[in-house]
């Protein structure tokens, strides 16, 4: 039973877990098409990784359960560790136990996780290799681009909370990544966020279909009526006496 | 009349000014093929928006008639207010009263602007639903991307004097947007900064051609002269003895 | 003969120094083709420029001897002194004697550059044209994009030991740069770089293939002993009573 | 007259203003002692510098009228010239036409602005010896502490309208400073804000002795009731076990 | 029971949690002597705020039980409604849903948290009333100093885990907070932490007094045999024939 | 002999280099008393470190030679190995290998640099234990304060060349810092410099017995001479019809 008090069984050393949890697929097959910020306005403005963390290409768009790494800076032992607790469709999510830029994530590491299903990579930390990993369009979320690569030698876990760019991540709860960033939607909500997040996609449709005709949001949303109650007044701008006179 | 003194009617409330005021547009469609560092160049190096503020697309180029925005942090309903005050060739540009990454502008604001001639937007905060933008081709320039959205609840003003990135914009002045950022021409000097950046387009289109077929700028600039003068000096590299010697 | 402190002839006085000095060439093609991340890596990790210099298009790859700019802030006269030092196949490197992000490179700087056979630009301070270099495939990794331009009145250095981005750059080292950033390669380790990487890159086409397969790096690397002796437990995650009840 | 749009008349070209405006004299004695953060609450939380400029020693509390600077990065000429339109209380501020962090400020020109009767000093850029600056008890709010001082070179203007950290500073306004940072208040709203600000001390004298005996600001400011609106419940924690239990 | 995965019984809603959760009073006055830099480390090197949260004050040290606020940016009406939820030796930390630098705390507040006991407070956003704060000695660690205030519109909860600067902090963790920053030791291992903190102290004592009498770490670490193992060379500085001519 | 070229004999491994090198103690002695802005511009403007290396105290001002460490991020066994390498009036100057925040300088190893007559310290890295180094009055110049400590596991070297904040130090140089920041003087050059510092302040103790006599820097340094010619104008503003009419 929870006690709204986060903790963690395995707070006094470093563990690798096997995990079974996973959010509903079809939400996540949902997710995947909705977008970050139509997800994190769906599921109440939580969730969204500070924006240090951003694309590094261009386009992609994912949704997967995440596998959570937590890392000592500069070592990915622990990435090496988590491929094999990962299973196709799943995201990597990469915290390191204090800051670092440097470059824990290239192509090979690519290669496998996409030999295991894995559909993309999220980290607090670098990347580096990037001409190779958008060509063989592995996508990737990062706070740096580094060439400076790692060792293999920290201990650190899998599978345990952690945090990403001001961000809690479970293992078992959803990325949603594009080019807007990152957000995480908790495991057991998935399925509710997903059909919040349609039901303002749904709503969305027809005020894009109205703002294309020409149709002014402040009309849509009633926004005339805000604008007087919040004392915002029209006035012209003054006449002038010649073009060049201002 | 004025008096050298920035100063503003509306300094004591919110307003949304309705303006008549427009640069030349032929100037403004001059402007818009001559780039950014040019135009920079052409008006004494004024205008320029600090680099926080970046080209969120790639190749766009455009300028327009500013109408302005100031709106309260994490809010966007003055934006809403502010798309009935534009017209076709209009560039929005939106300031916040206090520093704010909030991605306050995304894909339905930009389908309800190009519905209204809109050409483009430049921003002090965020945009968000990058993917979708770049989709529509409805370039933008930002300080951050950001899924966070906004609310619709502050009043804030349309059409007034704004700071954005450190530069100064007042409605009606001209915008000018590329990869290398955005540059503000006062609606009055308009034609006459058109006019002094082709001046320099003519001279560059010769040195160009000089330059491209070997001519050094030493020579085509007359450098060598100022070089002498500053005192600075040619010498010869050491001979080494050996490859492996240095 | 050199004694360990870093020293130059030229300390008292601004000098443009005419130098035969370069890397050889058979290991500058090689280079080209074996990506900064793996050359940081198979020379000890050294030369890498901080991350702030980054790539300014996708896809460029470059290795060239260095020609090096020490210059005033917001000034690119010794870039165009610098020019006639060039040859074909040489990257230009530009240091400010203080930091700045003042666009000082350009395109016509680029089509004087590319008449001299130049292949690249690497800078600490700000290019400008960014939407010409792209177009006329010209690379570059610098600090800033920046159209505020530059003056041609101060002097400076052109082939003397510069500091770019934390890194020590002398003229006549190897640059290497893609979508990584920058690593410098000093002149007289050219080869023993290139042969040490080149191994580095056979070495990873065979664990690449075995990663492919799904061999993981685990196994393929011998982690499992490490893991097991830096004290790494493998547990399984509580099984739950319900979808809803974490 | 105003018309809304901020313009200068001497925008063609570089000039030093000679002024008599100056803000209420009462006014900016009471704005000295009732400090920032209550000023920029006072007037409608508007002309706050950005942070980036902050007070470089502790303690000091001014409040005087601007002489604006407008300089070119790294030349503090205009700061020598601004000192003949300096009197008795002013506080100069000084901006500069691109971003620059150069120590445009030492302790010879405090020397020289203190025997003007000038207060302190504002800049967007940075200052220079520090420790003579605290010795001498002249206080200075910047950007940056650098001791790469500047030449006096390039024209600029005193006493226009300039933008500091994002913020209009015109020549008369009143600048108020102390170690929350900068506000800037319109010359001829100087009275009306400090009524304002004495209004908010008053009131705040009470709620600080009520809070100071131990009254809650949610009794105090009838928060519970919004805190019920809002829908924030109030929880038990659960109890646990044991002390190490949880 | 905690299964591993961090969780809340409160996450569908904004709640004010009434706690008596608290750590080992012991404990705690421990590890206000110990200093956060030792406490870190004796506790695994995890639990410390990023460096962007620093000390606003010379000399304060402190440690004391979290209250914890999750705070809408901007709006400070929630750290009026944890101050009921605080008694005596209480640290209030207050973490906002998205980033912000607003001071939402300043002297009133500060009066009212000292008026029940609370010794500190520690903010991923601004602080303001500096002066004020300082004179009372009512220590703080912030992320800014800003005179831009907050409203008191938007619910949060109390008592909640929060992140600040990366780090996680659950009601009743000890905050310790010093010159070097913040660290946060979990409730339940106050006392473990503390012991080991303590044997690190005794331990550093004896090194302090004979690194003191000029003994070598090399020595007292068995520093030289390592340095050997890795392969470190000494070697002399070459002679130089002369005072300036190297 | 140079050749213009910077190089090491060090360069393919790690060394502790012992050194006799050492500037003149005069005129260490006396840049000690100069004065970072003083001496960084009578060396030409060069050798000063970038802001983000500042002082950790007020008011300490000291000049010695440099003992230089190059060391692994996150690892501190090359400075415990510098101190056997350290005599009275030395400064320790500390670089990492790659950008690094880490602590890496804490009390315990003040003490030991203390007993070896180090007065100071300067890295690019964090330092830890500040109470502690306040308290001591050893001064200390960083990038960053941070309590995470650091590891004693990893190779470096030891007086060999290094570059801190973008500026290149030699073993043997002089380290001059106060709270302005840090300048280095080329070993051979101290004498040089000392002078031509020291005939700045005698230029300047004229010059701030004028100033502070009222005289103006225009006329004291001819500068309006140099305003005319560079066209800035003087103005008066406009007379104001009335207070509140602007």
């Amino acid at each position: 039973m929870s006690d709204g008090i986060v903790t963690s069984t395995y707070s006094t050393g470093h563990v690798i877990v096997r995990s079974d949890l996973a959010p509903d697929a079809d939400a996540v097959a949902r997710l995947a098409t909705q977008g970050v910020a139509t997800v994190h306005e769906a599921q109440g403005r939580r969730g969204l990784l500070g924006t240090q963390v951003s694309a590094r290409q261009e386009g992609a768009m994912i949704a997967g359960r995440a596998v959570t790494v937590s890392s000592h800076p500069g070592d990915n032992i622990m990435i090496h560790a988590a491929v094999e607790q990962c299973r196709p469709g799943d995201v990597l999510v990469v915290a390191t136990t204090s800051e670092s830029t440097d470059g824990m994530f290239g192509d090979l590491l690519a290669v496998s996780l996409r030999a295991h299903g894995v559909i993309g990579l999220v980290t607090g930390a670098g990347v580096r290799d990037l001409a190779d990993l958008r060509k063989m369009r592995f996508p990737v979320w990062s706070h740096a681009v580094n060439a400076a690569g790692t060792v293999k030698a920290s201990p650190g876990s899998v599978n345990v909370p952690v945090v990403v760019a001001g961000t809690l991540v479970n293992p078992g709860d959803v990325v949603v990544a594009d080019d807007d960033g990152v957000v995480i939607v908790p495991r057991t909500e998935a399925a509710a966020v997903a059909d919040a997040a349609q039901a303002r996609i749904d709503n969305e449709a027809d005020k894009r279909e109205r703002l294309a005709a020409g149709e002014l949001g402040l009309d849509i949303y009633g926004l005339r009526a805000t604008l007087e109650k919040l004392g915002v007044r029209y006035v012209d701008a003054p006449a002038l006496e010649g073009a060049g006179n201002a």
